[in-house]
């Protein structure tokens, strides 16, 4: 454990960006999205494809209730009200319908139950969260500083796919599998890609596939994901967001006697932001029949306010 | 009455789309976004800017909560959790804390209480939807057809901005104030933009920010808006989707004794998709200044399920 | 599935309460709770013992989430917030703390996710519910007629416990279990027990202590419980309500190839309403106690305006 | 703001029951109801009369939704669903319908949104709550003591009105209009009430009565109430529970500089339980034709677990 928490301190130290950007930094390294990198990721788009990145919002997602339930999308409006003559008058106060009818309903969800982003308010070391700010400041009202609709109107960006089952010839990586900053090297050569500051990095692992439909214990479980040990490479690379299609982004067990480390190191100090449960398997499809794998990648969260995280609408545009 | 039902029906009649794209098209007028029109909406991206056109979701938002209640985000996990110990062990069942701790919430919000899309399954007009399709298919349980979910990975196409405050002189339009052919005519004409096939136009009245804080009836009462006159045109001139900055689009009061008849006719027979309460404020600031109105619009709604609606993360790139 | 409708038909017409009490009622048997029921239950709290009969709502109930999802508790202001110096000045406008401090929270849950009772708009058989009303009166925006709120401020009654694995010297009943008309019989002479005009029969199967805390398909799958025999019994008895610590009060699989065939016959028809998932353990053990299996019965379910249901907080009295 | 502090010190200091019934004890006051108490309310059940106490729970209560949202009740399952055919086969995996169909729903709300109790985990004065537990203790996981589901099971006991404004001779009592112990004690007299140990103290001011239906800032703003003056009378006389109709008991605005002070004396250092927006003018009608202004008062709350208040079918029963 002491060991484990001095390699942790070691990683947070090298990887830190805590007041890179200014103290009252609230982006972390989306600040490397700029202009620049906005424009580039666009011309990408030369083929007029869009491919979503999220998986459907409904009661069969891979939550199994203990902690966050699935989400539930309840009506107060509905077709066969208006069949049965039931909005004659119209509900909401809007007299006669002479013919006309409509649907309506209600979301509730817990914001990380599907394909969703982690706010940089989402994760604390020790009282602290993203750039010093004070763990205090996320309460029961919502947060004040780091919260996900910081990150709305930004996420338009190069992204990168890194298919690794596909790489290792194998349907999905398996529960514990690491993925390592080698990997990702040679990955990245055998597909003559290179990141650039301010690039999303997309990491496919197959375990979505693997669990889609039966999902036992995918949501909080045992998984495939990064290795703590990509931290060094991910800041030294400015990698400004990292999404994954398992629910935590890094291998699970984790690899040291700290949770979820590689969120310690690279979210909360990196200011590296995080998306999970994004399902990338009609992306890697694609990548593998036209050998693109860079993108533009465009996935900006509600502006909920105050919140630790989002769902989102994500797209790959090539 | 029976004027009002005759022009209604002259004009679905003219505006039909239904069959156009299949007898189990569920997407409408969104068929005219195809590879081409994406890239090209692509490629009006040379400034590298973003801006976003969602309105914050929160407790303050426009909805008084008779009909529509405004989002709630709650929560279920805090900073101040974690500082006062309490979050060891961690919530969820993931053992001791070790220095990490994190924040979580819940998202309960109408689909359309804020900034949103109308999925081509809110509408009906004599127990129909788009393309046909019986308003049976949409009870209690969500839509099996025409829903959101099915606009989810489209909606990246080219936008062009109506700021129709801007081109009058004046910071709104007021209640009632119809924005009809003649008027976008005039307005595109001055400002040298002719509209294609497949774009999205987008709407500004300036009513958004003449009632922004202090709502007062924004959601539901009298609004400028679209004139019942411009659906001949905006089916004639195949434009995909329509969003604007009041929440229905269209004038209100209404022009004849039907309710939305423009919803009827546009939405419900040309299919195409409807957006409400986009803040366009930021994005009309921008096209004064560079005097470009048209830009590539990233608005992809979330996978909700049978849903008939969404809220949007809504982008304009330039 | 021609003799099972004709059997279903024949106990319809034998145990129809359909305009007994005029109509217009709404709440159907518990007519038959007047004030002298209520003064005879009240003189039943001898010993001033109170017992709980309902299960905790939370989110380890017995939900899978697939239909309906456990009770959620999300938080809105809490201890910890207050400790942080995070309630200074106070949420909700209300100024400075001054050493103030409170929590709040807020419920989801579906209404029958817990102990709870059925309205009498919970059921419809053929296109109508209790007393004829037609099933469309119950919509998206709830009903119009025998809705849960009819029945608050009632359900103070003299109640019955049916102990049937206690009688049979058996931890629970197995799922398939039915018990029918000569049960019940039996059971009161063994216990000495006259059923009167209003009364509540609770029936104990066992069946919640045998999944309690392991539920697995306790909601919703096989179980003991009432045959649909036990129709006319009811009837006949003048049986106001029935509660039973089970999903769905009677036997299932059903008896015949109808669905919940007894809920049609006695709750759509007879007017009886129905209580499912109460938690009668603690009962049943002071009910061997002191040999008494008659109590005051208080169980008003909230007034949830227009719901099909409603949680409650059930007690007997002794 | 010393002097008020040195009084709200002093009232602590009097009216304290910490440790009284044991360290570990969560429900306080109402440990003053014991068996013989219950006994004595069942037996003022003498004409069989239920007065239901709870307003109804739905979109139109009193609440804005700047911070508390009114009830929404939401539909999963309708009888325009049934009659469509769209319940063939049933919701929930269930099979063919063969004329069988259902209505079922979900509830959304705040605990403290209508009618409720407060749990003695809601209120927190300088870092603790009742009997001297941590404010800690409430965390967005809910409170692991005094919480609500600790009074489920009691609460039945006797209740006595104070009609005041009928003994005023006024329709209500105005905002800020304090009631204060000498105006109790002249009550009681005048209406020959001798109030003993465990009863539950119920207070009319007709505040309800004015507001309902037209709300305005009846929840969270100035209003008639109870006096700080009246902590010790309700410590002197073992007043167990307080329920008023109005949002929160005690008179406002408040009479000393800090935020409720009868909450803190009376609820976090009596170990009093506060019930607030109880529907009392049934009651007053009936104790107003009989004369009789006692009656068996049943209020169990939901078990809602860790909460902080919750909805209550509350009756009177006379």
């Amino acid at each position: 454990m002491d060991n484990d928490l001095h390699l942790l301190r070691t990683y947070i130290e090298r990887c830190s960006n805590w007041g890179r950007w200014g103290e009252d930094d609230q982006i972390g390294a989306m600040n490397l999205v700029g202009p620049e990198e906005v424009r580039r990721a666009a011309a990408l788009v030369t083929a007029g494809k869009v491919i979503s990145l999220t998986l459907p919002y409904n009661q069969h997602g891979p939550q199994t209730g203990s902690f966050r339930a699935n989400p539930q999308i309840l009506t107060t409006a509905t077709g066969t009200d208006h069949l049965a003559g039931m909005q004659d008058p119209l509900p909401g106060g809007f007299g006669p319908a002479h013919g006309f009818g409509f649907a309506d309903d209600v979301l509730v969800m817990p914001t990380q139950s599907g394909t969703q982003w982690d706010a940089l308010s989402h994760i604390f070391w020790e009282g602290r969260m993203w750039n010093g700010r004070p763990a205090s400041e996320v309460t029961s009202s919502g947060s004040t500083s780091n919260s996900i609709e910081n990150l709305t109107g930004r996420i338009a960006m190069r992204g990168v796919l890194v298919d690794m089952p596909a790489h290792r010839g194998v349907d999905s990586l398996e529960p514990g599998d690491a993925i390592g900053p080698d990997d990702l090297d040679e990955y990245l050569e055998a597909h003559q890609i290179t990141v650039q500051p301010g690039d999303a990095l997309i990491v496919r692992t197959g375990f979505m596939k693997a669990r889609r439909g039966d999902w036992g214990d995918y949501a909080g479980g045992s998984a495939p994901g990064l290795s703590l040990h990509t931290a060094p490479w991910l800041r030294q690379h400015d990698i400004a967001a990292v999404a994954t299609d398992t629910w935590g982004v890094e291998v699970r067990p984790n690899e040291i006697g700290c949770f979820q480390p590689l969120h310690v190191v690279s979210l909360v100090h990196s200011g590296i932001t995080f998306g999970e449960m994004f399902d990338l398997d009609a992306l890697a499809v694609d990548c593998a029949a036209d050998g693109r794998y860079e993108f533009m990648f465009v996935a900006s969260p509600l502006p909920l306010t105050g919140a630790a995280g989002s769902p989102v609408s994500a797209l790959a545009l090539k």
